[in-house]
């Protein structure tokens, strides 16, 4: 079993970015965290991080026959990018949408999810539990099937 | 550590109510399944379901000194109840709340919700998983504190 | 034949309230004029009232097994409750909304109805024949199924 | 007594139109099906069917001195016919209003009509039956006046 | 002269609840408080709380024939409740809508209220002398009537 | 100097129509109020009414190469007919749109005109006499040209 | 007969502002055509303007028992002011809304009039002969009663 | 293959109206020029046009047997009629909408389309070119059924 | 303790106007109610009236120094004065604001007070006893302070 | 003659990518198809897609001198994109956008275009057809010119 | 070379007024400040505040002849004055708009400005720096008119 | 001092595109332009332009250690861009946003700035003399803190 954990804009810039917000590990330290616990699952998991929409376009695209779902934290793009949208129900990968802060504590536009529709589910507001938390949730769907 | 699962109007009818979209299982064993999981962690699980609004804004206001944290499915009172969202805030007692169908694929006036600003984060549409999903979530967050 | 007849919010004080509006006779008046109507027509009909949205979601659950068809006039809670409209998808039990005034005269929030999506149709504006016209509806539809 | 009923565009298509939403049965159908009907209760019905918005204004101000009543399908224009509105005002004629199929099942636009308000209710959801059911409620409304 | 205070959801947590915002009295201190001064005005006071939507309105049409004004927080409910602005009007007993926290300073949802329009009048954002300058209000409206 | 008077849907009941509201004056009337002050001023006047959208269009039309200018009463077709607005639009003869009553003293649908931004100006809430200063702005506007 | 012709925000401007949309008359001009129609009439005329909001509503309250009618250009502050809405409701002086250009033609925010609904009617369009116009409205509403 | 041209309100008037916006062609002369194509694609041609939404609808439902298919340039009702709308669904004709000027750079109420969402598709902006372009679409979609 | 009453424009005609919905009291009237009780409390009170949005600005600036509170009926300005709001907001001179009809009783645009979000809170419907209630409530913020 | 094709975000994927909405050819297929025509033509044309929203732009701006005309299905972009329409109104090349599927049938999102006002025109939902389409359309338009 | 700067609302509280938000110089500090910038550019400058609209009105109106141009801090008045942008419409002295703060970070309804499409530019957020900014930008305009 | 200057999308157009609106001198002349005017003031510059928001995201986390302060023209990407705006929250470096055109004075949706908010403050419509503006005002706020 493979995963994809695809990481939208800035989260690049996790650990250093407003660390009371987002916390202070950075997104290596998360995926050093998810990589173990996979591998206690027997789960196989790559991640994946760039700024430009049109790359995590490419990526989801190319994982329809690398991997067998995705877990995504499209960031800044969730509010903004049909894109990803349509990409994800293209390639009908099975996908998690999750998000470290939550979206229903933020500004107005962060409440609506442009990319959640064509989702499994959507988890937001645990930090880095929520990339352990997507997962959990993915394995369990992937399971099902 | 005790975790209070609230349920809100119509779940008692899971496993009856539109199966396909809400799967066959009923909310009995839904609870089984949840502590059979919080067993092994050690968790003690209380199940609780109402239809009445009120009702759950007193079980949310009894839960202060009797439980660590609320995993909550508030169902159609999501979009609707300032009472329970005013409830989750007075008592400060930290509150997950989990869907069991993705809330961002069904209509426009379940994309909002007014209960999950007053909690950690938000989980939806894992089926049962979620109410799984959402004991794994709380009890991360009730050991980092 | 059984019809529930359920009766929303405040419909309990009909005969005083503003009875220019809504006409001089109770609720009990009205039981008793759709009984006899009913038994001419050979159906068995019962009348329940109350101001609780989750009782009225409790009996809508409860009518699944006892009855073949509500007749429901949810007065305020027609604008204000999603977990009424969920109940009656939930039980599939063919309902029938209904109004004494005709809410399209009145102020704008009272346009929209959350519940008649889930129901077979609306009938607004007849006073107590409204409740005559319900039955004749549903009993109607009954046939014919 | 005699009653008018008016048929707004489109339903000159009945019984070929999209079958399955609006039946099997033509508008001459129901035509006969409520004539047999007002037959009983004595009272005379005339029916007339345009496309056109202002023909149906026409008839509707036609109807002062030869009708005691209209119930009126006003189809299509139930949402954009503020002409219609005016006529109903104006004539002061007591007119019912239906529908065929539940418009609060259908697109937004169709949820709000123009219409109504002028109105002494609005019947909706029953296919021939709100015919009936519409015949049934203005002929109670003359009786009671 | 006889007056119900009549409080909505999670008054009851008051003094415990978000002391900052609210305050350190609960809502016990607040009826002694406010009885000492109906006392030497000679008004008769009785407080009753609920969380439950239909509990408030039972109590509002229960008023009718035992009080002769009702002065009332609905908290929550101000912003959801239908049921009560109607029970308002139907029983027609002068009311008087009162909050401890200012309305206006907060989320922009809690800016309408939909009971005011049945009201007297509204006091918002004096602490527990909204109480207070809620009483004084109504027994000079009851005098001059 | 020629003059077409566009009368729209319902005007034609001006006398009957809620005359607290438009007065005891026919159309007649008007017409022959009209057409004593035009001949004062040398001009030529011609009514029309209908209540069809299109025919209203097909008049406006034809007045291209008959008449010098338009006084027009769109009536219920201000707030909804794109194509009277585009008409005039099309022929260039120049227009001044009238109202009996006050538009923005009615139904909110009523403050926007859809045809009012083809037309040199408008002028509404004088009952006949609007039809007076729409002949004299008219005859004003032709005689600077 | 006294007439007060009321002149908002900028309207001392005229004649050298944007005069491809206002004509190259200026207030002046206005007063001295209008008065020497008003003598015509037989009616006395004064006119007033001020930049000033508050100035405007002084001299609507002041012409209470000075003049028998008011014609107003509010200019800017037809959108913006509720106090001058209030004063002529207030003081019940008959009043005719004036424009000099077509509100309907220009900026969205320009189409509602907050004054609008408390005057007779208004004339919007016709350069300097909307004066003429109200003048001629006026008095007529005046002979009337 | 036998398709039906149908023109909407004030399309008789091309070649005279606002030639730099429509160009300097009438109707006749596109019929023309449309029939020559069509005559080369062996295919047979009906021009219509009205300015009476009703007689569209009764020209879509007259064509139901008569033509394979209807190339439709509704004009100003295009974001009028929902009568139209539905006469397409009704009659099941395979449609194609058109456009002579860019609907999309218009005022903002010409960007919706309420007949669209009833057609196989869309095209507007190429003036005369826009009744070749729909020629060629509906024939390619004939020839793919 | 000195308190300045501040009043917005036309309440210099209170008595005089619409006397139905605000009683026959004048301002003058009202102060000496207002000064009987302030004198009772030991507190001096002055009146202020200006019709100018400025002069309202100048008066609360001028407050600073000289004033404990202020209580203040914007009226009109309520709805449209941000820069009222400011100026309380940079003299932080404790404001009560005061109405005297309820309203949200009336049209829409008076339900959201651009001005309350800066004062302690808001007291609205209660005719003149809102001046003695507005003073009442600020003593009482003043002495706990 | 030179033309570019331009695609955005996901079209790659056509013929894998919900072929029951899309259809089973891929873009190569198309082009192929495209190519075919415009040789007949006498026309060239190259292909382009991205998934970047900024290498469309790029290309977009290169195309200045390269090409005569852009025919441009922006997919995703189409209803996200400032960038893209800037690019169009700086290069002034004329372009054509087209649609596969009808986006009036779509999501509400999808029914506006923001790229739409800065082309020529736009055809939608005519399949690999509204390539041909665009071809022609724009083939016309530099004839013309 | 002479330049007009105009306060609006509140400015003459600076230094004052919440100093953590707009510093604690006071306008006659900013006043000598930018008069010594100015006397290095050989521009003369004069201060003018104002609380009231009209008289800033009355300023730009008296700013035609005796000022190259205005730089402007209109304060409140920003987001409710279209009186303010009619005035410089209409004297069209070039004018510059500033703020102190950045309203982009503050409430929604001060994004908004009523007066800056009146204006060569806007600058916002920068402190006093705001006002030599401002300074500049009209100085570079004035030199290459 | 090291600032970076920031440039959109389609600015490499610059002095090409839209002459009228944006001058005819190209992005390198600004830079030219720019970099004198740094030089006498001690200031390094140095000038980045591209097409892709990711690139731009990508920049401004590169600016953390290398640059002092940013002056960004996101042009397009101002109205679209949430990854733009998180990009300058995360990284803390001071910017300013700047404009060439008066964005009040374009469409509406250019008036709204999804980057502002995250920026000091903004310049808007100086043409290249908001570079020069967007320079002084970041070396002052620099020279401050």
């Amino acid at each position: 079993m493979k995963i994809l954990f695809l990481n939208g804009p800035n989260l690049n810039l996790l650990g250093t970015r407003e660390p009371d917000k987002y916390g202070t590990e950075n997104l290596n330290d998360i995926e050093i965290y998810v990589k173990s616990i996979a591998k206690d699952m027997n789960v196989e998991v790559q991640f994946y991080q760039s700024n430009i929409e049109g790359e995590l376009v490419d990526k989801i695209q190319d994982a329809k026959n690398k991997f067998d779902a995705i877990v995504m934290n499209p960031a800044a793009y969730t509010h903004t990018s049909v894109a990803i949208r349509d990409a994800i129900l293209a390639v009908e990968v099975p996908t998690v949408e999750i998000h470290l802060s939550n979206i229903h504590k933020r500004e107005e536009f962060r409440k609506i999810s442009l990319t959640a529709p064509a989702c499994i589910g959507q988890i937001t507001g645990f930090g880095k539990e929520s990339y352990k938390l997507g997962l959990i949730a993915v394995v369990d769907y992937l399971n099902k099937k």
